[in-house]
């Protein structure tokens, strides 16, 4: 007799994409399947959906069975229901029993995450926060992200709303904000910040944070500035997350960091200058590029189902 | 045969003056003194004088034995080594072994605390969070310290230097600062900053905090206004506090306290305003008065020296 070798399913449920794959508990991606999101469609369609990439990667993997699943998805996550809340790219979803339909359709322990911070615990899992007991992640997409990391695990708040970085304020009376507020990072440093501020710039009317990242690696002054303003906004948030926490190790990761080497001069310059707890620490604070891309996700959904066994 | 009564002794080191007090396990006070630091001495003479007010502390309770001693001290404290360091207020110890030394006199187990950290924990222990698990508390004084305590606990961070919130920046492009930086909390919400306000707003060269409280008590407006300005630092940085943490409970201390009424309007608009955690709570994170006074500091003092033994 054999015992049947386990797998949890990590999923990174995204308003377009659903990515699921089956990872052991050594951390090994033992196979993946990608699915899209059924637009605005009713909660039971999701269910159904992330049922059948469980069902495949199961066939796919004989010999091997699930332990459980874990979910990263945008929104706040209502931990004690298992429902998500606020996530417009999820609108299908709101306040809809995910994880009890699920755990009744397959039989296994399901988990909901805030996908940046499936992302946080897939960098601690697997990723660039190996070594480190504590960690701040910034995910620069879209918007902004933020997963806080404390002796391995996320800090959640007592809601469950902890982490909204992208929603520190780094320019008191900047751009209005769609959080009610004014001068977000998000507003600073995300894609569709880079965006606008090719507009403002005259660069075009709608380049992406590609285009405009492109243009600054071939040299265009405007482009280069746009970069440089992104860096320093994210200097001051990280210089404020600096002194709050001194932690060792703050990560950054999502579609902005292909630009990490435009930003980051003026980041770090803005947090040396700006945290005496950065220069105090010499040297030894950490601000560093994430390392799994957009696995980190799952990495992290696989690690919260892991632990829900 | 009966058992011996055992208390801590919990140990408020500032810069003029030093308090100890006998405290119970269930957080009662059973006998105090008050010494002055003697000022710029070295640490030989801050040990003596410590030893000596537990010495008095323990001829006053008869038939009751030290357990352990906890002191609140400003500056850094590098737990490893049991010494204080960037202490502008104690410069005769910097980097001197203040824990060993008096281990040694004692024959009593010794912690060091940081004294916004130890007024944090005797808020927790005896005062306005007893009821929260995780709280962030503001000092606000001559300059402006924090401390944050989540599970119970200081986060302290990987050495020790966490919770520096008074260099919060509030004002990106302000008023040069001491840290080296411009713009930090301090700057604008300490009796200081109170200070130099009165003098740029023309009250008078050198009034108190309290005289320009009492001033904006009386009806000036000018007086006035510099709380509305305090309220809204003291707002903005609680503002991303919020967002950072989503805990349940801010508290403020310190000596700008009893300004309360003048300042929290505006801060509690400018929390409102700038934080979608806040809004998101819908009342339930409470942003309010600490109640210890000055002594928080001794209790959580005294609360370390009970972790100690």
């Amino acid at each position: 007799m054999t015992t049947m070798k386990r797998f949890s399913v990590g999923v990174d449920l995204g308003g377009t994409n659903l990515r699921a794959a089956a990872v052991s508990e050594e951390g090994a991606i033992l196979a993946a399947v990608h699915r899209a999101t059924p637009q605005g469609a009713p909660g039971d369609d999701v269910t159904a959906r992330i049922a059948g990439a469980v069902g495949e990667l199961r066939g796919r993997l004989e010999g091997a069975a699930p332990a459980a699943v874990g979910i990263g998805a945008p929104g706040i996550i209502v931990m004690e229901k298992g429902t998500i809340t606020q996530s417009p790219n999820l609108p299908g979803l709101d306040g809809y029993p995910l994880r009890d339909r699920l755990e009744g359709l397959l039989g296994l322990p399901v988990r909901l995450e805030n996908d940046a911070n499936a992302a946080a615990l897939g960098e601690k899992w697997r990723g660039a926060g190996r070594d480190a007991d504590h960690l701040v992640l910034l995910t620069l997409g879209t918007g902004i992200g933020g997963g806080i990391i404390y002796r391995g695990e996320i800090v959640h708040g007592f809601l469950g709303m902890a982490g909204e970085l992208g929603h520190l304020k780094v320019v008191p009376g900047g751009y209005p904000c769609g959080c009610g507020s004014e001068g977000c990072l998000e507003q600073h440093a995300s894609a569709s910040a880079i965006t606008a501020m090719g507009r403002m710039m005259g660069l075009g009317e709608q380049l992406s944070a590609k285009e405009i990242f492109e243009l600054a690696e071939g040299g265009n002054r405007r482009a280069k500035a746009i970069f440089q303003n992104v860096g320093k906004a994210l200097g001051a948030a990280l210089a404020n997350l600096v002194n709050i926490f001194n932690f060792p190790l703050y990560l950054l990761s999502g579609g902005v960091l292909p630009a990490w080497s435009l930003f980051a001069p003026a980041m770090l310059a803005e947090v040396e200058r700006s945290s005496y707890v950065y220069r105090g620490t010499a040297g030894r604070t950490r601000i560093e590029p994430a390392t799994l891309g957009a696995d980190a996700g799952l990495f992290g959904a696989a690690w919260v189902g892991w632990q829900a066994r």
